[in-house]
């Protein structure tokens, strides 16, 4: 049995200061001899969850590489397909220093979208895979037709060949703008994640009336086959374009149909309208999307930036709003990935980030250095001294 | 005379490495005896310029104090008035903590606008004055008639006394949306920049096509007055919200009259065209607009980060489109001030921020931590060790 008690440091929701108890990778009660690390004044949060993002196309962690693409997605694809093999993307060394960057940061839970194509297989999944596991952090993977369903043949072979290799989720992209069928696109993938009991994860950036229509189509879908709770919309573009009133029918029937969202309020790109969805029972997840890639050189792996994005863009200046992009990060992502035993209670996972602030909209707002992380119930990360003082603050 | 050679960075513009040499407080060549500082692959940029922040109104530099407004611009404006006399602002203490962290940043020239109106008087721009002259740093403030002039009887003369008191720029407001006569307003406010031969800086929120017949105004009211280079306009949402057509007829008659931008990319508000306006000779500047104060409770100081802002608010993948945003955090602040020689050449000031990275749009992307600020000549922050090596990187 090991114990640690982290003493004095205010969790998130509780009304003031309170001791965290883990044993045995769990947070517990009734302490018999346990360690003690005093936190005193600082705030305790469940571990980040990384909701969407793309390790295997990641140039993370070696020097930096100028962006090559045009301004059109087409140029983009272009970019990608052809720099991928010439950077030796992807990569596992890679991979593994951002998730590495990401735990520092306190993440402990990860969705990442991998390239699924003729060209380059499974190779990706495979790299993503191995890097996990050499990090030894749980990599939840999507196995993501970047380059279309239909209009790329083959695909959808190397999607359920996915699935057969373990992989937990599939994805989709842009129905109707890039696959050009979005009746057929969603079928085909609704009845593969049906059939192998997957989770299922589309990108939409389609915008206005022609994405709006696609969520419903969406929900059509995952209503009819039961699918609640594991379909997730990423992006989503479209719910920050149309009207309030049709935000507000759309927002119900992701949340009748259990749909989920996963943001990263990228660019200048609407960002859904979280308090109105979020109001109407829709489960919000957040991610970077790209972290330093071929598609785009910005992202950092902190998902406390990720949610001061969300928040920011959000227009949220009140703490309670500001705590709303933080949730996201966290609990919204670790129900989009299904995650069992998460949070703050007794009986859930010692997977926590331990920071020198006051309150949730404080963390998102500064992003201050990681006092401690504790993924399990182990310390991965700390500026704790031995002695239990803490160093930096 | 004092010499220190900066041995081995790579300033920005260079084609390579170049050593710098500061004597005397301003870049100089032949050195004699030149103290050294190795900053082997580093990267020198000239000293970072805030050209749009409230630094009287700012909360910095305490506990974390909850956002207290409501949604509205009225609620913030009356939360603003109610709570600042509970909460000691303007505080010549918490404005002189952020200056010390701005320039620990690399910021070394602000402009700042300095709350005007009959219950504060002048006491804004004294705290400003005491702060700056504490730190010992540069501040231009602008008496900024936040409650309106002609809405807000008295604040005319404030104006006035503020310019006779040293005040170097005037500001303005909403000529339409606020203030409610779009040319009266602009009148008296050129009229009285002009007789005291201060810059002008017009807060101009109002948008689509009424701010973009506001721009319009100012710059007929800059030309006839013979005033270019001393007028600018910030945030100027509209200019993102017209037709590409208007916006480049906009660009022209700003760049014709010599009407410049400031822009902060805050929340989701438009962002000016970047490009467009560049191309057009448009000056652009940068700023955070709020740092921690009742209007909102954002932002660190650091114009690295702002300039991030900037870019990902824009688009901008590519390093040459990512570096407009750091010219306009640099350069194109300098000109806004009217900041006489500032950069990187032979004679210009030592105003220096040296960071551990490859080029401008690395150091947008990564904010990386400063490894040497040094403000006219002078060491203000290091994380260069005694004997020159690098302790950080
Ligand atoms: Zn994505
Ligand atoms: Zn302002």
């Amino acid at each position: 049995m090991t114990e640690v008690l982290l003493r004095g440091g205010t969790p998130w929701g509780a009304d003031g200061p309170a001791d965290v108890l883990v044993r045995d990778g769990r947070i517990a009660t009734d302490p018999v001899d346990p360690a003690v690390i005093d936190i005193s004044g600082q705030f305790v949060l469940p571990a980040l969850v990384e909701a969407h993002c793309h390790l295997d196309k990641t140039l993370y962690g070696g020097p930096w590489i100028p962006h090559s693409a045009d301004d059109t997605l087409a140029g983009r694809i272009g970019n990608d397909l052809s720099r991928r093999a010439e950077l030796g993307v992807p990569s596992e060394a890679r991979i593994a220093a951002l998730l590495r960057t990401m735990r520092s940061y306190g993440t402990a839970h990860v969705r990442s979208h991998t390239d699924i194509d003729p060209e380059v297989g499974l190779r990706g999944v495979e790299a993503v895979s191995a890097a996990a596991a050499e990090v030894g952090m749980p990599v939840q993977q999507v196995a993501f037709p970047q380059h279309g369903v239909l209009t790329n043949p083959g695909t959808l072979d190397l999607l359920e060949e996915a699935l057969k290799s373990g992989v937990a989720a599939i994805g989709g992209l842009d129905p109707a703008g890039i696959d050009r069928d979005p009746v057929r696109h969603l079928d085909l993938i609704f009845a593969l994640a049906d059939r192998y009991g997957a989770f299922l994860d589309i990108h939409l950036h389609d915008g206005g009336t022609l994405g709006a229509w696609e969520l419903e189509l969406i929900a059509e879908r995952t209503r009819a086959l039961g699918l609640g709770g594991r379909v997730t919309v990423s992006h989503a573009y479209a719910l920050g374009q149309v009207d309030d009133a049709h935000q507000d029918r759309l927002a119900a029937v992701l949340a009748d149909a259990g749909v989920a969202l996963a943001t990263a309020a990228v660019y200048s790109f609407p960002v859904p309208p979280l308090k109105r969805v979020l109001d109407a029972g829709v489960v919000v997840a957040c991610g970077h999307d790209g972290i330093r890639d071929l598609w785009g050189p910005y992202g950092s792996g902190d998902m406390l930036e990720r949610a001061m994005h969300l928040a920011y863009r959000s227009t949220f200046r009140r703490d309670e709003d500001i705590a709303l992009a933080l949730r996201a990060a966290t609990y919204g992502g670790a129900e989009v990935l299904g995650l069992a035993d998460y949070g703050l209670s007794v009986g859930c996972r010692a997977d926590l980030v331990v920071v020198p602030v006051s309150s949730a909209a404080e963390a998102v707002v500064t992003r201050p250095p990681r006092t401690l992380v504790m993924i399990s119930g182990k310390v991965v990360h700390s500026l704790v001294s031995e002695g239990g003082g803490v160093l930096h603050n």
